[in-house]
């Protein structure tokens, strides 16, 4: 095997629809790939396209001097990689794990593979499968830097762009989990208001471009709220909270009046009800953030 | 009084931030503008920019053919417009109801507007006050047709966009309502975000360009949730529930490991784990909306 070879050979550890993506672009860019899923089967696409299936994942992580896995949790990845025969053949070679979890769980795994002399990436996809291998994929990675550096042209091949964001291995656990609450949150809020739009005879197809016009404002109100939030100066008074609560109110009832659920929102107006019983009225809803974040 | 001057001639009641910046923008158009505000002292900068101050709200109404109302909500304009002289000089002629509140208070204001021999428009602004008078403004509006088509050209004297959804009069604050909900659910999932972040030692500001990118693909999103939504069709595997759940309770946990209350996400993991309870978890979580919404 030669240098050029070992550098540009990977393995692909979990191959749902991420994993699979990933071992794709991969192999669309003529990188080496050896692949393995615990569930059999997932793997006749790749191995059509010339990806290595191998037979456990000891094999599959002693074929590339870089395993990445995709797996679902951490608890996931820990059943597959905490075993002697993988550790042994991971040790002194670099494992990057896309896997979604939380900043403790990553920061645990950088524990245990620096224990076992194994050198660890953390990292996150925050784009669909399918951006990846196009110029929209956007990864997040951290732990050490010079250990980025190393692997960051094969990890390249992926497409996208790709941000280091230090060295603390827990850093891109904690981006994805605050990315994905805005996410998730933001989802939350649609399903609902898709509801009770149709409760009251507006059809998706009709509210939709407006929906799309509420998404359009959120960047400018994050950059503004970023600086207020930086600055601890909560003064400005766009969004104050108590107008968030005398909307949240309204969509309460308007929800709740078509028999639909509101848990979510009246969830969401109890934080505002509260910075406002703390003083914070007339400040912007910024402010939530300052008083969720006190200890 | 000539015919022309009656046509550009426009009261405005409530002069809150919205009702400053809607009487500033008709002035800057030549419309004539008659103000009044339940608290004195608003109006200095509108009446020095020629606006007339009245010394009632029912002279307020008498002065023009139209009627503009943005105050908090229906309460507050009913307190000013269900009276006696106020409903006399308002009817035969046209009230707008730019407030905030239910599709309910709507079609209760449309009755009462009715009853009384005004002719009534009921609307919603969705964008903030600084969009008042230039090309980014979105005005909603339902009622009467032909009404709207009488009052379209001095309404668009605000600028931006204005639509008229439809003849039933609660259908504008229907739309205010549901993409407020999306606003403020997507804020509150923002504001808890930035929380985490700030916990985790990530400054809202090296957080927001990450967390405008998951703003960027809202839209886009929502396109394919709508179409899912309007034809049954949950089949599709983008976003599953499953999915939802498992970087919901990443979420939870990671928050509350830093003591920071997750309620609402508390909330919107219930409604993903029912939706999985009741066998929909390989659905897209646009799901949720039909679920959310049985009778």
């Amino acid at each position: 095997m030669s240098a050029h070879s070992d550098q540009s050979a990977v393995t692909v550890i979990g191959l749902g629809p991420m994993g699979r993506a990933l071992a794709g672009a991969f192999l669309s860019a003529g990188v080496r790939v050896t692949v393995w899923n615990r569930t059999p089967g997932r793997d006749a696409e790749l191995t059509e396209r010339g990806a290595v299936a191998a037979a456990s994942p000891e094999e599959a992580a002693a074929a590339s001097p870089l395993t990445v896995v995709c797996v679902v949790n951490y608890a996931a990845a820990d059943s597959v990689l905490r075993r002697e025969a993988v550790i042994d053949a991971l040790k002194g070679r670099t494992l990057v794990n896309l896997s979604a979890d939380t900043p403790e769980r990553a920061r645990d795994a950088g524990r245990w593979a620096s224990e076992h002399g194994i050198r660890y990436l953390d990292g996150a996809i925050m784009t669909p499968t399918m951006t990846i291998g196009t110029p929209a994929g956007v990864f997040i990675h951290s732990g050490p830097a010079d250990l980025y550096e190393e692997h960051r042209p094969v990890l390249e091949t992926l497409g996208g762009t790709h941000t280091h964001l230090g060295e603390d291995i827990g850093r891109a656990a904690a981006y994805d989990v605050a990315l994905l609450d805005i996410f998730w949150t933001a989802m939350a809020g649609w399903t609902h208001a898709l509801a009770v739009a149709k409760a009251e005879g507006i059809s998706a197809g009709e509210f939709v471009p407006f929906a799309q016009g509420i998404a359009a404002i959120l960047p400018g109100i994050f950059e503004g709220d970023a600086a207020d939030a930086d600055s601890g100066d909560f003064s400005a008074k766009v969004n104050p909270v108590t107008s968030a609560a005398s909307s949240m109110a309204h969509i309460i009832e308007a929800s709740e009046a078509h028999g639909i659920d509101a848990g979510v929102m009246r969830a969401a107006e109890g934080m505002a009800r509260r910075a406002i019983g703390r003083g914070h009225g007339a400040d912007g809803f910024v402010r939530i953030a300052e008083l969720l974040g006190r200890r």
